[in-house]
């Protein structure tokens, strides 16, 4: 039991440091007025979007709520319902962050780089730990009151299911103003990004927020949620002590507030030294702190257990590397891409492809010899401790990849406010590096779901065991195979469905651009304001009309395929779902940062630079990029968990 | 034994019936001289291509021949060569026809566009019965000589060898050429297509038979003879008699040939109706073929077999209705992707993938539904015999398809001739029809390959079996987890590396048209010749030295899982090339097609017409979509047989 206070100390420390980094950035200079005002204008944006995300999953989430308790008793809905909340609250208060940490990056960029950076690394920090702390706070306390294992699939199944919407309304949201925006922008109108007579500039910023903010932090907060929740699932089934798992992810946490003290710039170009500084320090804290950890509970085989943890570790740097790799300018995916430009938008889209398709094979090499290698090592235990200390680090990951929105928006604010040239400057090169640690946490996110793959299964299959029923999902069973390639639909028709709402909602914004400045006269010569509040209220509405059916979906087909074909078929529909899942989503996600990052190699004046062929081609790429890697590739990863948690909660029904 | 003769003098008719078309066709008129000197540029071309090809494989065919009679006897080493050989001879053959028919179509357009399509439709047709009449011969001649099922699995890999080679070089040639003539012709000179002043116009056309006709012909006969050895190999294990497959294969072609007399045009715009009319004969005659050879086998449980097989009928019809509605300018997918090009060259790009994806829910729940409606008709033998009964329709199918192909190159005679406009017209409606049965076709063989899945596992297992090896190969199974993923990374890994093969070799095609442009003066002006055989040649060689990688990689990603990790990770991966396989396949095949003809619709003048806007971003579709349909889609269908088929010849070796 001390332990357990151990682990919920450690938790409230870090909510209470996070509570502290927040007050001393609201303390920060926020600027001159005009700049405030427009950090206000994408504050409001961001919280009239956030609010609305949530009246639209409220009923949703009250109804699943009732079909849980009528069907599986109180404690499952009542753990729902409070991961559904903490999710919702860890995408709040993270966001609540980013809108007050922005426009004040913005004036520390007056000063320097290093400031600047300081205060964006501090307030991704301010996510980071909320988003951690509650969920390790939360998941521990309903364990040590209720410590009930249906009612804690059910606090995984609302992360989960929020995560779901939180991803796709964000990330339609931001795709949808973002593309929007360039099209009539940059593209028809000729002014550059972020320009304040673009009618649709505010719902741009307000996109990064709600999208790579707020939907990040929920798809995070999930994905730690459900690692622990099947870490203690596996320990419960084979006997292992229950604090385990929690002190791994207690261990993950404290790495990581060491680490996030180790993230100084040495010079005014080492942004990417400072954040995988502080990676590194926390990576090898928690080592230590497992083989602490691995002498104490298995004096005799503690080089196991420690093995499976370090594996862990070692798959979020493999992964780090591996990102970096296809998304930096200096190696040859990017390169190759921004090549293919050259010879027109035909040539960069299909080079982009090859990549993405390509960036997904290291990965899933490493993921399959991760699993095979703690399995080895210690059992299904071995694979589900992995995951988690893999997903123990999401303090400091969540931290460097947050940093990102936070600079974006800053480099917005400083453009709209007609700042000087150096702190745009400053803030681009801190958003460039944004775009590489968003990359790579979307890759840690679907690795760890790769890894969890095998894991989720078994628990799966336990649960049908302990209901007496002993199922073989053999591949040579027709009903499996069925199984596998309904399974390797849904993250098919779920990507087309999101990349289509982005379409549909972003021809929306192009049209309210069109008619503003053709109803505003004067926008263009800057003698009258756009109407910035009904371009962010159309994308509002759009975004979260568009994200229900895909979210909705694939849970229905899972109760469809289990409850008409029976669990061997809904056995192989889990494979199926992960299966093609890790792929469309590496791929997505790789490729967009690739094609991303390709345009920015050109715009640095290589093949021709800003105006040229290639780049008007580039840019082509990056739009159909932004799609991928921000709205389907993404949400993915908290869509596939909702369906395995859906199929261990319905096992009692189908024996 | 009586059987078997009727199977081989079946067979026998429908190469007589083809030799005697074939000859029908060299009687008629080739047209004017400058026809005939375009003809002859295109088949020199077309050939040098098929010869140099099968120089460069036959050492490595010869190698493995070499290694299989070490490792695995004389018969399975035959049995390779045999299968080899007959597969090329497919695709030599059918292309020979291809290039003495598509200027006799051109010629016979003068006289009306019912002409011209009788002239292609039977061109077509001889490569439809040459194929299918020697994959049935060579197969039950081996069967009625040797006995041995081996060597049969021998034939199968030969067939599915080269044919993985020759449509993944012709592929990588007919793409390359089509995107570098198009990117330097069209979009830099502003020159139309087909223009006789574009350096690589007859390295286009040269594509269109070396691809879409050999290549083509080659996947289909290894699909046939795939088809045909799975059914012999599962009828074998359950002790049925071994002349039905080979029954059921000679009915489909009587029907077959049955059907090819019932395509005549009703008016000059009903072309697509009578080729579906020849399927429907086709499909009608096989039933009704079907219903006699079910109740004389099986009198009691007649019904149950006689299902099996109308599946594999439907499923046929069904993929045709889907990928029809997929790649129809009538229905919702290509009017989304044409009206999504009027945000320009991005989200036409956006929606073209979304649509590619969407393409794959229909396609896989038909192929799950067909699959577990035989199985439970009639086991494991039910699901073969369907695969079986939907391949036996290839003789009609490949005539349709090969139909396309011929009506291009028509097309392109006709342009650089400076035919009258209405003879262009002709051909173009008629290549607009072949546009679509292409698509079909390719959804045909990757559908049978899902179909075929189970069974060809199944014998795999079956393989372990009786060596005395029981393996359960349970996804609960790290080994098996572990082999699903690498086996899912195949098709994108090689999807990847096609796409980036036809980028390269379509930059050498752009190179060498601007160096022509350049050094050649008078080109423009028409008052110099380009130098055709000189952008031939670069293709060539550009497309035979990329073609090796793609096509080896999967042997040799699949013998090192087996001998690494053992059967079981190796089942895993025949399972994880499916259900990726399936899926990047379909959504290529379809979505390349719906690009196509989304630019296609554009210019009937539809959203601005040629020339807008819409119309580029249409284009810039078109060209992503190039490689996705002929390239990458449809070289995956062989490929994962091969897989599948490597796997059963070493199983030998892992027990």
């Amino acid at each position: 039991m001390i332990s357990f206070f151990v682990v919920l100390i450690v938790a409230l420390v870090a909510i209470a440091y996070a509570l502290f980094l927040r007050w001393r950035i609201a303390q920060l200079p926020a600027g001159s007025p005009a700049m405030r005002e427009i950090a206000r204008a994408i504050q409001e944006g961001s919280f009239a979007y956030l609010k609305r995300q949530y009246v639209v999953i409220a009923p949703i989430g009250i109804g699943i709520a009732a079909l849980l308790w009528a069907g599986l008793g109180f404690l499952v809905a009542l753990g729902f319902l409070i991961g559904a909340i903490a999710s919702s609250a860890a995408g709040f208060l993270g966001m609540q962050t980013a809108v007050i940490a922005n426009v004040r990056v913005a004036q520390a960029a007056h000063e320097g780089i290093k400031p600047a950076f300081a205060v964006a690394f501090r307030g991704g920090a301010v996510t980071g730990f909320l988003v951690v702390g509650l969920a390790l706070l939360v998941t521990a306390l309903f364990w040590i009151i209720f410590g009930d294992m249906n009612g804690m699939i059910g606090l995984g199944f609302g992360g989960s299911l929020i995560s779901v919407f939180a991803r796709l309304g964000g990330g339609i949201y931001t795709k949808a103003a973002d593309v929007g925006a360039d099209l009539v922008g940059k593209v028809e109108s000729g002014i550059p990004e972020d320009d304040p007579r673009n009618p649709a500039v505010i719902a741009d910023n307000v996109g990064d927020n709600v999208g790579d903010d707020a939907g990040m932090a929920a798809d995070l907060f999930e994905t730690y949620v459900v690692s622990l929740v099947a870490a203690l699932l596996v320990g419960n089934q084979t006997g292992h002590p229950v604090i385990i798992p929690f002190l791994v992810a207690g261990i993950g946490l404290v790495a990581s507030l060491v680490g996030s003290f180790a993230s100084w710039m040495k010079n005014d170009r080492a942004i990417m030294p400072a954040l995988y500084r502080a990676l590194a320090v926390a990576g090898v804290v928690s080592g230590a702190g497992h083989i602490i950890l691995s002498r104490w509970f298995f004096p005799n085989e503690w080089a196991a257990l420690f093995g499976s943890l370090l594996i862990g570790l070692l798959l979020t740097g493999a992964m780090m590397l591996i990102t970096e790799y296809y998304t930096s300018k200096r190696a040859r995916p990017v390169q190759t891409i921004a090549r293919a430009s050259q010879g027109g938008h035909g040539t960069n889209v299909i080079m982009g492809l090859a990549m993405g398709m390509e960036a997904t094979a290291l990965p899933v090499i490493a993921i399959a010899a991760a699993m095979l290698g703690s399995y080895l090592l210690f059992g299904l235990y071995g694979v589900a401790l992995a995951t988690l200390s893999m997903l123990s680090l999401a303090g400091i990951i969540i931290t460097i990849d947050a940093f990102g929105p936070i600079t974006d928006n800053a480099g917005g604010i400083a453009e709209m406010a007609g700042l000087p040239d150096h702190i745009r400057a400053a803030t681009d090169s801190l958003d460039a590096v944004g775009n590489t640690t968003k990359a790579v946490t979307k890759g840690y996110a679907i690795a760890s779901a790769g890894l969890a793959a095998l894991v989720l299964f078994s628990a799966y299959t336990e649960a049908l065991l302990e209901r007496g029923k002993i199922i073989f999902f053999e591949l040579a069973d027709p009903y499996v195979v069925v199984g596998l390639f309904v399974g390797g639909l849904i993250p098919y028709l779920f990507s087309s469905m999101a990349m289509r709402a982005v379409g549909k909602t972003a021809g929306a914004v192009v049209e309210e651009v069109r008619r503003q400045f053709r109803e505003i006269p004067g926008i263009m010569a800057r003698t009258a304001k756009p109407d910035y509040a009904r371009a962010v209220d159309i994308v509002t509405r759009a975004a979260l009309r568009e994200m229900i059916m895909p979210s909705l979906f694939p849970i229905a087909l899972t109760l469809l395929i289990a409850f008409a074909l029976g669990p061997a078929a809904l056995g192989g529909l889990l494979m199926g779902v992960i299966a093609t899942g890790l792929f469309v989503a590496l791929s997505m996600t790789s490729g967009g940062a690739a094609w991303d990052d390709a345009k920015k190699y050109i715009e640095e004046g290589i093949l021709g630079g800003k105006g040229s062929l290639a780049h008007q081609a580039a840019v082509t790429g990056d739009t159909v990029g932004d799609p991928y890697k921000d709205t389907a590739g993404p949400a993915i990863n908290p869509m596939i968990k909702v369906v395995n948690i859906v199929a261990l909660l319905i096992v009692g029904f189908l024996v």
